[in-house]
């Protein structure tokens, strides 16, 4: 612990430092020379790792938690979160965001509660539950992502007889960090049963370019539209590689298409402090190696392809989950294409003025 | 022009005071005390007057202009604006909008040009032209809002056998009394003769919630979503008529559904100096009286009700067109449902703080 | 009034366009096409011109109606406007700027009220005048820019035994055309009869870079501070000299320094609908030619120079007032050195993304 | 680490259960049952502690390092950290902020690095340093809050033949948690030993209202003025209490006084992630008890009081400094009159939309 600056120092000097630095501990203190290498590194140097879940270890996880494990009021959902092995202790995915598989049983419910972390369900195969948000019951179906913002009551309740697995994301690294939690529970009787195929949110508000003027006014900083469907998300997808091979701009890069989730009431992010976006990478497909400050996670919703984070290379397929820490280079290679949803902290980055980004393109 | 305060002065005075007068206006002053009634009433006292205009009426003059006068570079467009009484010498429909109905015959062509004035065309009846705005081929049916952003190059092409017609409307008059125009002539072949469905900018952006990352940044102030379709449009208020009908809300009032065309990359009015809604009242619906500081031209899409503006009241049907000056109370009523678009100057006297509304709820 | 586009029609169809025309006339319609060029100009062409009013012609005139000219409720101010001769029958010095000279007697006072319009008062010689704003009495002294924000209670009252004249500045036109203005009297007794130095807007705002936390919220598009003394104007622009003599930036060019009066509450304007500013140039400056979209009007404050509005050139000193309508180019040229006080449109062109410039230096 | 939900489970179930978790944790998953608790408390359960660390403790201990730690390249800095005790194994005084005593002998210099944390100084006593931001030198002297904003570089050099301390606030904890950290050396040289008493961004920025028109255009969320002068401070504290006195809003509660630190180029927060507050409390004052989301440091400037936050009660005087933990209670009450420093977390929590206040106020 002593300074690597102090080559040449007496033993008389030393224990002068030695007592010094025992002097600083017991008064709670701490001197940055010893550790600044650490605290303000040239570039991020992450604790947490890349990081490979499989699905077909998750799902069979999940539905012995489903025979095992009840769901109620208490531990509140059957969700099994992606721990980083470099967090550990946690169950965290990356410093600020949580990732985990949610399961629920043949007629199951999940009771209602609040609270301040914000959070979606990604769905990438099955369906036959109802997530009630603030008692506007919302379908859940393979490709459509699902918001409960902030404070928002939720409860979700398996209306048919086959289970259903989808993934959660939420900010509690975020927001257990900064102690900003507030947590309520709700009724235990579910608000509503109904199981409309299209929510009150949706009706409102998932018309393009259109604005209800006299829908109530959203929350700020939350969406008022809580359901982007697999159908309008396929299609603007399509439409860029289609545009691209018309010679005409949409796609980020050769081959890859964007789509980012956006709140229709402030055309920001979907979320206050997580993006989500899905990619579309065209058969034959390589990325360019791009670098963000801030981190995230990637669900493959179909086809396959080989990622490689940092200094890992991962093969996936569908339902693959892998996180990227900051500043780790991801790149994607696809020989048959691949669909896949990504969220991150980026609206977090670019709140505080910390957002950065680089990119180096690899000849084909 | 003698100050209304004097009223015991000599004749001695007088004569000081016309001489003041005159010593006034020959050196390019004018007292504020013999005009301050008129320029700062205690409630706005527009010039432009409430003013009806009916369909039937413009579009045979329409018709006729399509065979007297050419449509080409010089005039650029056959467009008939709508005139406000109260404001002779001008073509202006109120102090900071132009209204016109814009006839174009069977394959015909408008040519190119861009301008500072910010413009929209909204489609009454029929088809056949496209619109290629900076060269992306957009086409107008009935029920259609398509827009022409400030400085985007602009040209219309009816591509069938049959004449058409529809409403311009613009901010001329706003931007002539602020000096803050200018005009460009653009080429005098038409960009292209493409007649595509669907314009790539509906492609990129005309999915609910979805924004593309990959498409050029939109310029400021400037929708990238410039055609609003019909079928979505409707969709948006039968969707509110019917959560009403259920219980819910969504309407702005008992009967009133609207919808406003917005700017999918700032969530903000779709163009920067007007406001465009289209409004559906159910049938046997009565609006409250509603004063709005700014004025607006409503345009009766379908159906058919009595509207009462200020102290005028007139009878409507499909096409028809009148203005509301600022601060005149309007209400709408109908027997058997209406549907009409509307534009203001909303988004000035938002931009400018200058926004006001008085609401007053009529027992039916 | 027929097309310049129609060089060869019979006469005939000369007929047919003239009752064409008549009938467009009786239905209250407009063609665009004969008038495109005067609504739609390549650029700016303003109906108002660069105008100079000498301080020396309106003093003595502000006296003589001092004389015969009460001030009281009725007539509210004794205020004469700068007219433009290119806009008759308004007394608007720009189509969006008001400027007056005001004139109070010993004694006298101004009684209360209020209004939409956006004020300012700015200060070229004497003192002994105090405004009250919502009850805060502001003493106003040469140099002084005093606010008075939209729907501010705001009275005058001469606390001394001499006159004082001063200019005000309001967004009348822009208000009138808009048809946005509401008015309101207030009590006929002064609020206050006090005289502090300062105000209590002061005490609370005008800590640079100290934002008061318990002070009451501003009111939206208001600035808090309503005062900004001569003092602290000059040390600004003496320090930016002094920078751009030691070799740092801070000038706008070689030998002009500007300071921008803002809200300290936002850092925007300190107006809604325009900014002022204070302009030095140090001695043998010459301005390079500047062309803005929107006007502007500007008030010698010390010193003397030359002015070229357009093809216009003036010789100005001390309190001489001149107008520059949109677009037109403007150049400054002192050998002495000169301090102008500037008004101008251009929050209104900025809020409605209307805003252009262009600058051209010129040799030396 | 079983659920306690499952009360009555057979030794079997128990057996299946223990393999489940073994399971989860081999695949790097964690249940939320076990955790929810913790991770999204019903309040903010901060691990991090109320904590006073007096002046007469840090100061000689800074003085030993200064004796016994050189200052220069690798080390950076002689910076000892206030080191929260729930926090072990950290260097941090809470979760996002980090607060040092910063030491600098006599003809010390420190050499120039910047990165992207975001700091500041603030002055409890002494003189003597000069700290260049990006070449322009600042003085230090008591009660002084000097600014280095993010990617500013920044090196401090004392011109006296005495020591000076002061203590440096910064983002590190949040910046090592979001992994959001770059830092750059700068050269070894100092880049100027100037010592002006006035900086040369104070010189542009420092006067109340007034924004330099021509200076270089500020970096986003990085306030261009970037030393506050206690005699501003004091002058603005001095007047608040005086208004009270007088019987005028300006105070925050009766007896309390308060200014924030902004950035003039945008009125919100002098720095990006934290807020900057001196606080004044007139003689026999008594606080509200103020429960804030977030976290916060105070450095006590002048005079002496009691604080109590959450269970704990310090007597504090010159120069100690104490923490308060996210929703932790806080109230401060002084006989003798206070003046306080405090730095917190706030931006952070606006810009994520996370705020959240409770105020209690006691009877005296």
């Amino acid at each position: 612990m002593t300074s690597t600056r102090l080559p040449e120092i007496t033993e008389d000097e030393q224990q002068q430092l030695d007592q010094l630095y025992a002097d600083f501990a017991a008064a709670h203190m701490a001197p940055l020379w010893t550790q600044i290498g650490g605290l303000m590194p040239v570039t991020p140097q992450p604790d947490s790792v890349p990081m490979l879940w499989r699905w077909s270890t998750l799902l069979p996880l999940a539905e012995r938690a489903g025979e095992l494990v009840p769901v109620g009021r208490g531990g509140e959902r059957r969700a099994i979160a992606l721990a980083n092995p470099g967090l550990p202790g946690t169950a965290y995915a990356t410093p600020t965001l949580w990732a985990a598989i949610q399961y629920l049983g043949p007629r199951e419910e999940a009771p209602a509660h609040r609270h301040v972390q914000t959070a979606f369900r990604f769905v990438v195969e099955g369906d036959g539950v109802w997530t009630n948000v603030e008692g506007d019951p919302v379908a859940m179906r393979r490709g459509d992502l699902l918001l409960t913002p902030g404070m928002h009551f939720h409860e979700h309740h398996n209306t048919s007889d086959h289970p259903m697995a989808w993934i959660d994301g939420l900010d509690i690294p975020l927001v257990r960090t900064l102690d900003a939690g507030f947590f309520e529970f709700g009724p235990d009787e579910l608000a509503t049963k109904e199981t409309p195929a299209v929510s009150r949110n949706e009706r409102l508000w998932a018309h393009p370019g259109l604005t209800p003027v006299g829908a109530p006014a959203p929350r700020p900083r939350s969406s008022p539209l809580m359901a982007y469907r697999w159908e309008h998300t396929d299609a603007a997808l399509t439409a860029q590689l289609e545009l691209e091979a018309e010679g005409h701009p949409g796609v980020v890069e050769p081959g890859h298409a964007v789509v980012r989730f956006t709140n229709p009431a402030t055309a920001g992010d979907c979320l206050s402090t997580m993006r989500c976006e899905m990619h579309r990478l065209r058969t034959r497909t390589r990325t360019a190696t791009v670098r963000v400050a801030g981190s995230a996670v990637w669900q493959v919703f179909e086809g396959s392809g080989t990622v490689t984070v940092g200094d890992q290379h991962y093969d996936v397929g569908r339902g693959d989950l892998f996180c990227v820490p900051s500043w780790a280079g991801l790149q994607i290679t696809t020989e048959n294409g691949l669909d896949a949803f990504r969220f991150s902290d980026d609206p977090v980055f670019e709140a505080l003025g910390l957002a950065r980004t680089s990119r180096e393109d690899t000849p084909a």
